[in-house]
């Protein structure tokens, strides 16, 4: 999952429901292992018995947040959003900046199925849905049609 | 400068006058080395004396295109998008598909200034051009202004 | 832990016991996810109720090992050696060839305590072990001194 | 051409007449872009009228040393050393560190021809060279021979 490094009390929300919604389906939630968006949904999915994998930009892992079980600090800086656009098998985006951004493009130009999640509303080759259940639910199905 | 790998004519020729401006006034072109846009405007750039720079994803020089006086073969991947977009002290984005977008919004989280030439018409953080020459202008104005 | 993508039988061993050492601690087994010791120490790591994680070199997972609970295809070629190196809390490294001398010179770059086992016996500034269970205890005894 | 960040005398001087023996060729030098080695080698090779390249860590041109016509600032931290090890037709390898010794390995691993010049006395895989001269000859000769 993807999204910005800060962010408001409702996108916090929202980010923590995709996060418990991955790790009730027995799915490992890769992330940019930082804060917002990153920290509330690991803090979701681990509370749901989810297993979390943070993908940082730095050397140091103390740079992560509290609620991942792996820590992979690649020290590549912005390089290190291919992998996360890389890593998962479908890619679910909540707001974020241009961070955000490159790593959708970076996922669609990988096939990556990209799933916004009350987000990215213009944006071409993203799919849409309104909730984390919504988001999960589609990614799923896109998988399973291969 | 960004844009796609294949392209029809008319790009091909703005991505050609782009490259002739750049190199008429003595600055690097820098792209990514392979087709389309990247061949067009380096060859545009060479013709007109400037120095020209591609930045490969694979490790092969062989991939390269024929008008680069530099070689950087990384094996990066689209991993080597972050360092063109780092490498320009302007991003100049003709039309592309999502590899151009990744560019154009990790251009942007790095704070250069991104100019599109006729193109990403609907893009937050974008400026526009017309001609290869106001293309440039514009960006010679940007960095003077620091 | 780090090692060759082809070995022998006995280091094929060596790297099972080390792999099942990791796990029987709860420790995380990092590598890279490719074949030979990498694939060996994942099959012991997990049989002894380890996790797993493999950084690949490619985008396409299917080149994993099959013993990896968490593979990071990075599209990054040997500059996932780089990732390799730095996610260790310490590195174990068996014998190898080019790639694997990359990864301890890295690791030892970034301050890493690197640890080889029955190899590399003339590179400076690497710690030895003889066994498996030599090489994890002395890792946990240099994490705990900090 | 690779090596230190920081150096005495005899090695800087080495290191211009490196670049000079190179640049008066018409070859291009790519290097890291920092200090030590790397800023005498520049130094030399542009004061003989060659082109220079600097491959830097960081995103920041700033830190590049001031004899580099291109500065290519990749934000990728010692993952720039797959870079440079990768963008040399031949590598030559002054006195270094950790960070050299990775260079030399990657280098190796990507087939490319290593020579030390007065340095890396045990390294297997590469050739030896007493004098810059003799370095490039050596460099040259090998990329004849394919």
């Amino acid at each position: 999952m993807i999204g910005a490094g800060e962010c408001g009390a409702h996108v916090r929300a929202l980010a923590e429901q995709l996060g418990a919604e991955i790790g009730k389906r027995g799915m490992i939630l890769v992330c940019g292992g930082m804060g917002g968006v990153m920290e509330a949904a690991a803090c979701g999915a681990r509370n749901a018995g989810g297993l979390t994998v943070g993908i940082l930009p730095h050397y140091d892992g103390a740079s992560a947040n509290r609620w991942l079980d792996v820590v992979i600090p690649t020290g590549f800086g912005h390089g290190r959003n291919v992998i996360v656009a890389a890593s998962g098998d479908a890619v679910i985006a909540l707001p974020g900046e241009y961070g955000t951004a490159s790593e959708i493009a970076l996922a669609l130009k990988l096939g990556r199925c990209v799933i916004a999640l009350q987000a990215w509303g213009d944006h071409p080759g993203v799919l849409h849905a309104r909730s984390a259940r919504e988001a999960v639910d589609l990614a799923l199905s896109r998988l399973q049609m291969g």
